[in-house]
């Protein structure tokens, strides 16, 4: 009865179906009631972003020579503003990864890194690897191109370097293995020197490339990480790094490292992605940061940051110690994760937190295959101590009630 | 000989294959020498930059309310800013297209929206449809989720109905068709009433949707263009808008206006893309948009453009009358289309007309298929009335001597 004009004329393309709304952002909705305390989101801290040195540099570049102005607001080069290719490739440096400018790629947001790489890497049915759990975010990024992911046992060292090598014994030799080797999202673990150097040569060994995603690794507390799997395979890895974490998310600014020979094709997959980024943001940034700004301000936010992580450490063992609840103790970032004891599911245990006063995000959404119910993330950074105290206090009614 | 680890590691994607270097950025490489008068860019005058207004907006989010300032540096909701959601709601009904706020995508330049689309509803090997010639950045965009591109004849007036009718009678449905109906890059026609309401009209008859490309609406000369095709189809349209041409492309903030069906595959796509599109870009322009600066604004842009154009024609009719060939009379937008008369190729003609102290851009990148390679694209934005006549001197110098 129907005639055509009456139907939808449109067809979504396959790959349009394996888009899901995200888990996590559904589940924040929850969160959202007024008064909780939140420790469920992954913002970083307001308070830590430059406003001032931001207003400042926005004045200088709009303000004082009307061609730079001019220049800011123009459209602009896809491979990003030559100051912060050059200022990536002297910090790269710094942590023992010698590159060159012209490998950086600067992106819309570390986000858009993990789109391109997809794009780029990933047919649909293509194997690729990523620890257990990982980062959410780089789960969307890959599934709209329908690769087959799967998931590589995991420790609270990171990914396990015999589970790597079981792994690429058999099947095809995957695309790549995704790794965010420092304070991770969502666990908070870091991969030490001696993981590294395993996790690097089990991957030369079998030619499996590897993506590092390292938007944390300057928020350190007591010591810098290990050196970046770049520097240890130069031609094997992409990495991903972000201004996101040490001066402010909005301005959506990220950066790619990419081996030559697969630059130019990353290049490309930008310019017809958003033909470049904010030329604008980036003429800001580079005055924000020219005279060594962020090596005054990041450890601020170390400072902060450090403070609400032993605040948070010292909360859950006085509330939750004796429950059997386990949970990593990171040397940075800004997440702890939590297993809680047997027989609870982080899931069903939310709307009593929610009703107790504080939310955290079940961890289940954050693997790609054999999730374990029992975990959950609490961000320790948008905190105060004694809000964290308060919000402990919460978690652990609800985890004894529940366990009763 | 070769172990593994000599190698490389990296397997691309087939996509990636399809992917290219731009045509037109090579050939722009040619055009960069000092002194050129350049007709080739495809970039707005940088005069009409409101630098000043842009400054104080900056001051006013950065400077006032820190809390204001926070939420403009933090992360955003992917959807887009309310206040410019709303805005561009507000100015499609004053174009006769009543939409809900709800239906804007705010995204980072349109060439995100084009990105989007694609993935949200091009397959490999999906049919699909574009004028003949069409803009190169939704080429770009298109080509790597491999559809089958099809061009469907175009006059003076845009795409031929009768034409796509005749396409739409054999073969499978196509995805969609691609259309710029206003002062179209490359070509700076418009279709108008009676066309609008004939492709619809062919359109709405097959169900075939339509993606409606509009980054030049605004710079018209003498009168409005006729109501989008929006306003005509609300179910089978997709729209995509523009801040670059009316304010600064080097904040690179766009907008798509979905139907209800299609918005949220394209919002989990632009979340996997890269998160949201920069909050503080956002903001800013809210706040310099928010007292009616555009409609004193842009009236300025136009008046310019105007004189521009007419310095073109005028120089054109004066330089090249006579020599057989011919060009558009665009009534807004940037370019000049030009066809050279039999026998000379377009291409073939740059290396010539940059000795003589100009250049402009060879048209046959710009066609999907049957490129006319006596055709070439004329920015007349950029230069002052008297570049023009140098300039189209200098070309009409180059045109008879091949000619003879």
């Amino acid at each position: 009865m129907n005639t055509r004009e009456t139907l939808s004329p449109w067809q979504l393309a396959e790959r349009a179906h394996a888009m899901n709304p995200s888990a996590i952002r559904e589940i924040l909705k929850v969160t959202e009631r007024p008064g909780i305390l939140n420790f469920a989101g992954g913002l970083p801290s307001p308070e830590t972003f430059p406003v001032e040195a931001m207003h400042a540099a926005c004045a200088a570049v709009l303000g004082e020579d009307l061609n730079v102005a001019r220049a800011s607001l123009q459209y602009a080069s896809s491979e990003g503003l030559p100051e912060l290719r050059q200022w990536v490739a002297a910090q790269m440096a710094k942590q023992g990864a010698h590159i060159s400018p012209d490998q950086v790629l600067i992106t819309t947001g570390s986000q858009q890194g993990l789109d391109l790489i997809a794009k780029v890497l990933l047919d649909k049915g293509s194997r690729m690897l990523v620890e257990s759990p990982t980062y959410l975010g780089a789960l969307q990024a890959f599934t709209p191109m329908q690769p087959s992911i799967e998931s590589v046992e995991s420790d609270f060292g990171g990914v396990s370097a015999p589970a790597l090598r079981k792994a690429l014994e058999k099947g095809e030799r995957p695309r790549f293995i995704y790794l965010l080797p420092n304070f991770q999202n969502p666990t908070g673990r870091t991969m030490d020197e001696a993981r590294r150097n395993d996790v690097i040569a089990v991957c030369r060994e079998f030619g499996l490339p590897i993506v590092e995603d390292n938007p944390y690794g300057e928020l350190w507390f007591e010591s810098q990480p290990p050196a970046p799997l770049l520097a240890r395979w130069p031609e094997g890895v992409l990495y991903l790094g972000s201004f996101s974490k040490i001066l402010a998310p909005g301005l959506r600014l990220g950066y790619v490292i990419a081996p030559p020979e697969l630059y130019p094709k990353l290049l490309q997959a930008k310019q017809a992605a958003d033909l470049h980024t904010p030329g604008f943001n980036q003429r800001v940034v580079a005055e924000v940061i020219k005279d060594g700004f962020l090596d005054r301000h990041v450890p601020t936010i170390r400072d902060r940051y450090h403070q609400q992580r032993d605040a948070m450490l010292a909360a859950l063992q006085r509330e939750l110690g004796d429950t059997g609840a386990e949970w990593t103790r990171p040397v940075g970032g800004m997440f702890i994760w939590v297993r809680l004891p047997e027989g609870l599911i982080a899931k069903d245990l939310l709307p009593a937190a929610v009703d107790a006063g504080m939310a955290f995000v079940p961890g289940a959404p954050f693997y790609a295959e054999n999730a374990d119910p029992r975990t959950l993330r609490l961000s320790f950074v948008t905190s105060t101590p004694e809000q964290i105290d308060r919000g402990m206090a919460a978690l652990a009614k609800v985890v004894r009630g529940a366990g009763r």
